[in-house]
C-alpha cells in the first residue's frame, strides 16, 4: 500500500507512527489483552490512558493547573452554542471577531442566547485578520477563530481585547507555542493537529468555568467535565487515546517550538512559490497568511483544473478548495510531511514552467 | 497476545474480525492510500463508508424509508435532554417507565423542560420490569429503557403505550430483531453492540421528527441530522465507520435472528446455573432478564470476593457489578463468545463444589 499525501483540511493527516501504534492498541492496549474501544471508562486501563493524556496535554502546552483540561464528545460546531448558552446572558453583549465561515456560525449561535457585537471584521474578501476594532463597552467575553481554514488566515497574534478571550483553536491548536495570558476558554475540534474527528479538546480558566449558568444539564455545563474529569458520561475513549498519542509524538518529536519551526518551514516554501509565480497567487495577504492552510488561486480557471487533475495522478489529495470560494487549499498541518510540500511546489513549478 | 473474556457493560468486547479490518483501515481505507481518521468527511471514500453503514443498518433491522437513520456525536446521555428539548413542551407531559439508574436520568433531564409522568416503576429494587401501568390523560411521547445494564433487566415486548415510543437502547439495539411498530424514535450509545464509544445510533420516524422545535441550534435538532445526512457538521467518522463494520458482521453471522438465538443461548447457561446454585443468586425475576447484563450475587461476600479474583487471574475481566449495586455482572453483548459465557460458569460451579 502507498500512502497518499493528504492534503484534507480535516479530518486529515496524522502521524503514520501514531497509526501504527493504535493498530496495535485495537486488539490490545498496553499489553492488557483488551482493546482500546473495548475497555470501560471507569476500569484502571483507560484511566491511565486518560490520565497520561491529560499530562501530555499539560507538559506540551504548558498548561498549570489553574486552567482545566476537559475532552467534550462534540465537535467546535457545538460549542459555538455551548460557549454562549453558559456565559452570555440575554441582556448581555459578547464582541466578536469576524474572520470568515467559522467565526459567522459562531455568532449565528450566540445571537440565539444574548447580544453579539462584531468588534472587527476582515469583510469583504476575509484576505485579512482585522486590524482596527471597535470593542463594545463591557463585553462579556471576547471570541475568536484563531484560524479560518476555509480562506486561509490565522491570527499571529490573539486580538488585543478588553475583556477575556474565548478561542476557537480548532485548525491550529498545537501547531506553535500555547498563548493563555487573557484566555478565557480555547476549544478545538480534534481532527487538524490532535486527532480524529468526534471529540474535541478545551482548555479553560477554572475560576471562569466558575461563573457560568448553573441550571444547564449537566453535560452543557463546562464545569461538569472539570469536576467529573470528563467522566460524567462515557467519554469518546478512541478519540482521549489518539488525543494522547499524537500529543505524544508532538513531545517526541521537539515540542510546539519544534512544531512551529516545521510549519513555518513548510509555509514558506509555498508563499515564496506562490508569490513569484505567474500562474498562481496566494489568496490571503501577508502578516495574515495561515500556515495551516495556505489557500491559492490559478490564474485561468484552466490552469486550476490541470494542477487539480495532475496532483490527483500523482497521489497529492484533497487539494480542491472550500465549496464556497473555489480555487485550491493546501491544508499541512503537523503530521504533513515537508517533503510533500516540496512535492506540491515541484509540480506548480512544472505547471508554472508550461505557460507560454 | 491473549485476549481475555471481556465481561465489561460497555465499552464493551467487539468482534475480533472487525477489530482486525479496522487495524488495516487505519493506515488505508478500502485501498484509498489515506486512513480512514485521515479522510474529509466530505470526500467520495467516507460518503461510501457512511452509505453502506446506513444501508447495513437498514437491511439487518428491517428498517423502512419512513424511518431516518442518524448517527450523532454524543453518548445516550445527551440524548435525555436533547429529546424532550425538541419534542415536549413546557406545559406538555411526557410519560416515563421507570426501571432503574438509566430512566432516572432521563427522566432528569426531562424535568428541566415539561411534565415527566412516572407511568410505571420497577421500584424499589429493580427487579423486575413493570407489569402494572398508569398513563397520563395525553403523553406526548413514552419513554422506556429497553435494557437496563445495572439491574440487568430487559423489556421483552415494548410497553403497551397510549402515545407514540422513545427508546433508550443503548444496550440492547441489534441484539435481537428490532420492532419499530408504535416507536418515534429509538436512540443508542454504540458502546455495547454497535462500537466503540463517543457516537449514537438514531432511528427515527421522519414525521415525527418535523414535530419537533425548529428553532433550537441545528445540532440540536434530530431533524437536521435527518435532512443533512449527519454531515450538518463533521461527524465522528470512525464510529461511523465501525458500526457500519459491526453491522456487516451481524449480517455476516446470520443477522438480528440469529444475534438472538445466540444471546438466548447463552445468558441461558448462566441463568440455568444460578436458579439451581447455592452459592450464586440471580437478581433479575424471571420473565424481566436482561439477555445482556446477567446480575447476580453470592451467598456471602467472602464467596463474591473469592469469584472476582479467581476471575482475573484467568482472564475474565470485568466481572465486578455496577458500584452503585455491588455483587456480579457479566455483561454478555453480540460478540461476547458462548466459550466464555461457559468459561464463567464453569468457574461458578468450582466455587460451588467447594462450598461445605
Amino acid at each position: 500500500m502507498a500512502r497518499k499525501l493528504n492534503f484534507s483540511s480535516g479530518p486529515a493527516a496524522l502521524p503514520e507512527a501514531v497509526l501504527k501504534r493504535a493498530q496495535g492498541a485495537l486488539l490490545d492496549l498496553d499489553g492488557s489483552g483488551i482493546g482500546i474501544l473495548e475497555h470501560s471508562h471507569r476500569g484502571p486501563e483507560f484511566l491511565r490512558v486518560l490520565e497520561r493524556t491529560e499530562a501530555a496535554i499539560r507538559e506540551v502546552g504548558k498548561i498549570e493547573d489553574d486552567f482545566a483540561v476537559l475532552f467534550v464528545t462534540a465537535g467546535a460546531t457545538h460549542h459555538f452554542s455551548l460557549v454562549p448558552r453558559s456565559f452570555l446572558g440575554p441582556e448581555e453583549t459578547a464582541d466578536y471577531c469576524h474572520t470568515g465561515v467559522w467565526s459567522g456560525k459562531a455568532m449565528d449561535e450566540a445571537r440565539r442566547i444574548g447580544n453579539v457585537h462584531v468588534a472587527c471584521t476582515g469583510e469583504p474578501g476575509f484576505a485579512a485578520v482585522p486590524s482596527a476594532f471597535a470593542w463594545s463597552a463591557a463585553p462579556r467575553y471576547v471570541h475568536y477563530t484563531s484560524n479560518e481554514t476555509i480562506f486561509g488566515t490565522q491570527w499571529q497574534a490573539p486580538p488585543p481585547a478588553p475583556a477575556l478571550l474565548v478561542c476557537d483553536a480548532s485548525s491550529d491548536l498545537f501547531s506553535r507555542p500555547l498563548v493563555l495570558a487573557n484566555h478565557a476558554l480555547v476549544y478545538a475540534g480534534a481532527q487538524k493537529n490532535l486527532g480524529p474527528s468526534g471529540i474535541s479538546l478545551v482548555i479553560a480558566r477554572r475560576d471562569f468555568l466558575e461563573t457560568g449558568r448553573a441550571d444547564l444539564p449537566p453535560l452543557e455545563q463546562y464545569k461538569t467535565y472539570a469536576s467529573e474529569r470528563s467522566l460524567y458520561n462515557t467519554p469518546n475513549t478512541f478519540g482521549v487515546y489518539m488525543i494522547g498519542e499524537v500529543v505524544a509524538w508532538i513531545q517526541g518529536e521537539g515540542g510546539l517550538e519544534e512544531m512551529a519551526a516545521r510549519n513555518a518551514r513548510k509555509a514558506a516554501l509555498l508563499y515564496d512559490f506562490l508569490d513569484q509565480s505567474r500562474a498562481f497567487r496566494a489568496h490571503a495577504e501577508p502578516g495574515s497568511r495561515s500556515l495551516m492552510n495556505v489557500t491559492f488561486r490559478g490564474a485561468t480557471k484552466a490552469i486550476e483544473e490541470t494542477l487539480l487533475s495532475r496532483a490527483e495522478e500523482r497521489g497529492l489529495s484533497g487539494l480542491r478548495g472550500h465549496r464556497s470560494v473555489g480555487g485550491m487549499r493546501a491544508s499541512i498541518y503537523n503530521a504533513f510531511p515537508e517533503a510533500g510540500v516540496r512535492q506540491l511546489v515541484e509540480l506548480l513549478d512544472e505547471i508554472e514552467r508550461e505557460l507560454p
